[in-house]
């Protein structure tokens, strides 16, 4: 029942923007979810769209802006003055404040804060502000219903209802002692089947899973999935209560983890759209392009160097395209398990000497299988009975040393703090394919005698 | 703040399970979260596992059974009798239970059924038995609160003390007419705040997100991102409400399907993970390899063709590795960028042409460099002029190629309703690498005049 933009639809919307028919357009865009005005302005020009959103409330206005995607958003409000920017950042939780701040130049971003009409939220933004995007600090929000121990149930309903309004979706209290440190939290279900004078002190869950600011954001990922929360309370090294996370911000990094580690195994670098420009595109992609390219020159340099030989047995060359594949194929499988298992943070650290002994068995039938077929193969056509041999062996070869590679290029690379899924990419492949040639032709040179 | 499991922490608990101290083991397990026992129960062996959980609450063990990994769980359940399951299967959220059942062999699920104690618990069970796993209605949980539109707020908070002993977590009422069809919503934090004698009616909200039974589970992970909902109501074709699902249930399949995508691009099929058996790996990976192999078979056979003129110009086998990964790199990166795009649904669906117009954009500018620096550097090593020619002329269809493939092929099998993220794997890096030696030998025989 999701609503799905039709061409038909958008040219009803831009001929109501043409007309300038300010009261059907209101009615039609204030009957919609945000996140689905957000598709139309996708589709029409900046103007057009600048037009719709000044026809609607400012509070629907800014649900809309707070959906929009990064880059589009950045293009849309260069035509607003910060003046407009700061009336739609006063209805923003404070979250979805800083990261909007965040994409705007900093002269910008000092003006809106200074033009906020809501000086709480001015508070909450310049506090926000000090954290990185990627730790629990950058993600969380300040906005949360928070009651004393020492409460009873009509105080912690006063609260709420004191506080309900700027708080978009209510989970749950947080209870907190009087320096405001985090000791549990209180569900609203409970509050609403409780007795009006029971003390908070008798009824809150004390054994809650917290966050400190300092977190990364895949770690609270993690936390949140493993421990299936909606929210999560931040705290700083005090423990004291600063804010919450919610789920929803924390899907948001899950699915771009995802797609930015399937980038960096695709061999792409940033986080590069369809839509973004040919240029944009060119700078993302180029550069491991050329690692490639790099790697090629250098076997086509290193082949060179047993010009001779190939002379003397041409087919040697055939049997290139199936060395570099097999190491590429088996490097990148072994890799894609390596780092799923990585990413599971459940049980124990298996060692690697472990992994290697299971990844080896895998190895050894894989490449026995291959190597026997394509023996096979070579005998089949016809081909020298010690070229089969040295095919068959360079191949077995390629497997033990792809899976080897495979294991421990991104176990280094996760202790050296780099992210991991890059072992699937490109310079890795490139790299095996190198070491690949050379078991190749280092033993068809002995084997054969050349 | 998480849980850390430590192998000293491990050998205590196996030291308790020895010298069977259930007092101190049920103290130490019933003070931790469900989702950490389970990090335990991987690491120790069966027997143990189950005089572990046997000595909890039977509500502790449920959580914990609810919390375990599929194929951990199978194993594990493996010791159990019906009965034993059956009393645990209780106490479980209605879709879990249908997971844990749907893992178990026919005859054990029915006996386990037939045996459950909690006789809606079985109703809910054989409801949900009906629907696939990958549909709303398979992710759904029957467990949730509903009021009549027509009662007041204590008719609501009566009956939320009556539901709500069953459902683990209330996020909000749903709003039903005589006939069980949805109407909208009540939030709690409405139900909190407002008067006992306002009537349903004026308060809920109509304007809801609910999806079909029948609908993707893909599709109902995209709404609820999209729209930032933790839960979302189902209903059949009628409208009538039917179940929820939860947002932590949706972050599973958003993760499974993460993963499963990198695992196709890796060629590997199925779900496998690194502790598999050495043997349920190869099953996984084989299949793919050995299409690799053929491809590399076929590519050496059709380099065989040209064995006559490697004779003559030997230098020409250098350039292999070049073009085959070239073109793989390409492709790859394209098709990423377009499974990508194809993930994200809203704005309207870019046709084919535009697609092709930008990427063919991308691979000139990207095509056109490499060509350039690889025909430097075939002059430079004081190849012939012509073979440079052949070279870098072979690199730029490549490039091009390769473009054209990885766009074309994600949207055909996403028509044909295949996962397109298996257009970044092996098969379609095969076929790239083919084709890419197939311009390359044709263009060296006719421009070398071979």
């Amino acid at each position: 029942m999701a609503f799905e933009l039709t061409k038909e639809y958008l040219d009803h919307i831009e001929e109501l923007i043409e007309k300038q028919d300010s009261t059907t357009l209101k009615a039609e865009m204030e009957g919609m979810f945000p996140a689905d005005v957000t598709g139309i302005l996708y589709e029409i020009d900046t103007e057009q769209a600048k037009y719709l959103v000044s026809q609607l409330d400012t509070e629907v206005g800014a649900e809309i802006l707070a959906a929009l995607d990064t880059d589009e958003r950045k293009d849309f409000l260069k035509s607003f003055t910060s003046e407009e920017i700061a009336r739609y950042v006063n209805e923003f939780d404070s979250d979805d404040a800083v990261d909007l701040l965040n994409e705007q130049p900093i002269r910008v971003r000092e003006e809106v804060i200074a033009l906020l009409e809501d000086r709480e939220q001015a508070r909450f933004i310049l506090d926000l502000l000090h954290y990185d995007e990627d730790v629990a600090g950058g993600l969380m929000q300040k906005e949360l219903v928070k009651a004393n121990v020492n409460w009873n149930m009509n105080q912690c309903i006063e609260e709420l209802r004191k506080q309900a309004e700027d708080v978009e979706k209510v989970y749950a209290v947080y209870v907190v002692d009087d320096n405001d440190k985090l000791l549990g939290l209180l569900s609203l279900k409970r509050i609403v089947l409780a007795h009006k004078n029971t003390k908070v002190e008798n009824l809150y869950d004390k054994d809650i899973i917290y966050v400190e600011t300092y977190r990364p954001a895949e770690e609270v990922a993690e936390l949140m999935q493993r421990y299936d929360l909606d929210v999560i309370p931040v705290v700083n090294v005090q423990g004291r209560l600063l804010g919450r996370i919610t789920i929803d911000d924390v899907v948001d990094v899950i699915t771009e983890q995802a797609s930015s580690d399937t980038l960096a195994m695709a061999g792409i670098t940033g986080d590069v759209e369809e839509d973004d420009t040919v240029w944009e595109q060119t700078k993302a992609r180029l550069p491991w392009l050329l690692v490639g390219m790099m790697g090629g020159i250098l076997a086509a340099k290193f082949i060179g160097f047993f010009e001779g030989d190939l002379k003397v047995v041409p087919a040697m060359a055939a049997f290139i395209p199936i060395i570099g594949s097999t190491g590429g194929n088996v490097g990148i499988q072994t890799s894609s398990i390596i780092l799923q298992s990585l990413a599971d943070k459940t049980g124990l650290n298996t060692d690697v000497w472990h992994r290697l002994a299971r990844m080896f068995g895998v190895a050894f039938i894989n490449g026995i299988i291959i190597s026997i077929i394509v023996f096979g193969f070579n005998l089949l056509i016809g081909n020298e009975f010690r070229l089969a041999v040295v095919v068959s062996s360079a191949l077995l070869s390629v497997v033990f040393l792809a899976s080897f590679m495979g294991t421990v290029t991104p176990l280094l690379l996760e202790k050296l703090g780099i992210n991991p899924a890059v072992a699937s990419g490109p310079f890795i492949t490139t790299a095996n394919d190198l070491i690949g040639y050379g078991v190749y032709f280092g033993l068809a040179h002995m084997l054969l005698g050349l």
